[in-house]
């Protein structure tokens, strides 16, 4: 099995070398990820702008190749035209804090599997609950790593990826895996206002998580210590919706 | 009616001061939009730097808030700590060029409204089928201001904004309004490899989008000269999936 490995941490980060290194166990693993922090980017492509692919070692080994851009444009950078063969999965991660929630809308490694699906490949992310960078990752390694393996014969809908969030605990601990939804869990914002030596204010982003526990969520099932896996789904259509807006039709100004 | 205006072509576009301007036929308008051209973003958020508000005039008069962000940094910015109270409603837009189909993901048009929707508020994202500066936004805004105007009376569910495209022809040819679905076009990605002075390889995205003509989709009804109105939804569970990968539960590696 040919494996893609991405992320939105960076080469560089400990997530993506645990997953390389523990996909080498199940197939052929080509990383190709941001040179540098691409968290909350999103679903960003770069257009206007050029890319260069890197090679990057690591411990005195060719480790992958390294963009200056974004989670989504390594894929589409890599599958069309850096590897010479096309792969059988996409594995984003692994993300160094929780994507849970509709927290996905803003996440780089969600986002780069789900460009891999848009493109007809199988794909999927892979977080740990814990943002330092000295994280035990070895759990979440082994669960994606057992994941993947499976991911072919998963009969997913080709307008879906699989969301893993891995909870930050003993790997004793862990209780296995639970299929979930995204939970409504939401975000407070606020921002703080500072003033720079200028007296001029600027605005910082203060958000805090408020997890709401539904039973069947993402955000519950990491808490009680289960590796949450989410199948997230890009049908926007409000079909519904469009039957209300179906009384507009025809209006002009 | 109170109004928050942004966009995602930035502050100085043509598109932004022509939405400005017919919505003040319907409410009270506030721009915050960002500082410079921010297309195919996403739903990007600035989070490790701070977000300056810089007063911008346009033909002499005080004409908002330019943002060093993203559009969806702008949304969260001015309606969490800028606006001195909250809209009724946020519009984005109008941005140059179509955001039909799966190209809302990378839209940063639809970001901006997506996120106001997350916050609670009614949202709408209009954008015209021409990427031109010079093009011609009139019936775009006038449409614009009459969906706006309705906008807080839709029974749109809470999850869901609305995704306006206008077909770039003259007025006078345009149908009037279609509800509509994303349709399933596609982009088929090359990236051009070339190479720099010092010989070294880069590579620049160009993509075809291949529009796929479903009765019922926006792109169709764009083609076909109607306004397309697209209800579109953030609900990204696949709950039949769920069902599906539930026969992994509590698999441990």
């Amino acid at each position: 099995m040919r494996i893609l490995v991405t992320n939105d941490d960076g080469i560089d980060s400990p997530g993506i070398y645990a997953l390389a290194f523990a996909l080498r166990r199940v197939g052929t693993v080509t990383v190709v990820a941001p040179d540098r922090q691409q968290s909350a980017v999103g679903h960003a492509l770069t257009v206007s702008s050029p890319l260069r692919a890197t090679p990057f070692r690591r411990n005195g080994e060719m480790f992958g190749y390294a963009i200056n851009g974004t989670p989504a444009d390594c894929v589409k950078l890599a599958i069309s035209t850096l590897l010479p063969e096309k792969p059988d999965i996409v594995v984003s991660g692994i993300n160094h804090g929780a994507n849970t929630s509709l927290n996905v809308l803003y996440s780089g490694t969600v986002s780069a599997a789900t460009e891999a699906m848009m493109m007809g490949y199988k794909a999927m992310a892979v977080s740990l609950t814990d943002f330092g960078w000295e994280a035990d990752m070895s759990a979440a390694a082994d669960y994606a790593a057992m994941l993947a393996e499976r991911l072919p014969g998963l009969a997913l809908p080709h307008d879906t990826v699989l969301n893993v969030n891995v909870p930050a605990i003993p790997s004793t601990n862990i209780k296995g895996i639970k299929a979930t939804r995204l939970s409504d869990s939401v975000w407070e914002d606020v921002y703080q206002e500072r003033f720079d030596p200028m007296e001029r204010p600027y605005y910082w982003l203060k958000g805090t998580y408020h997890a709401r526990g539904e039973d069947d969520s993402d955000d519950r099932a990491l808490a009680d210590g289960w590796v949450a896996i989410t199948p997230i789904r890009y049908d926007l259509n409000n079909y519904a919706a469009i039957n209300t807006l179906s009384v507009l039709n025809g209006l002009q100004p």
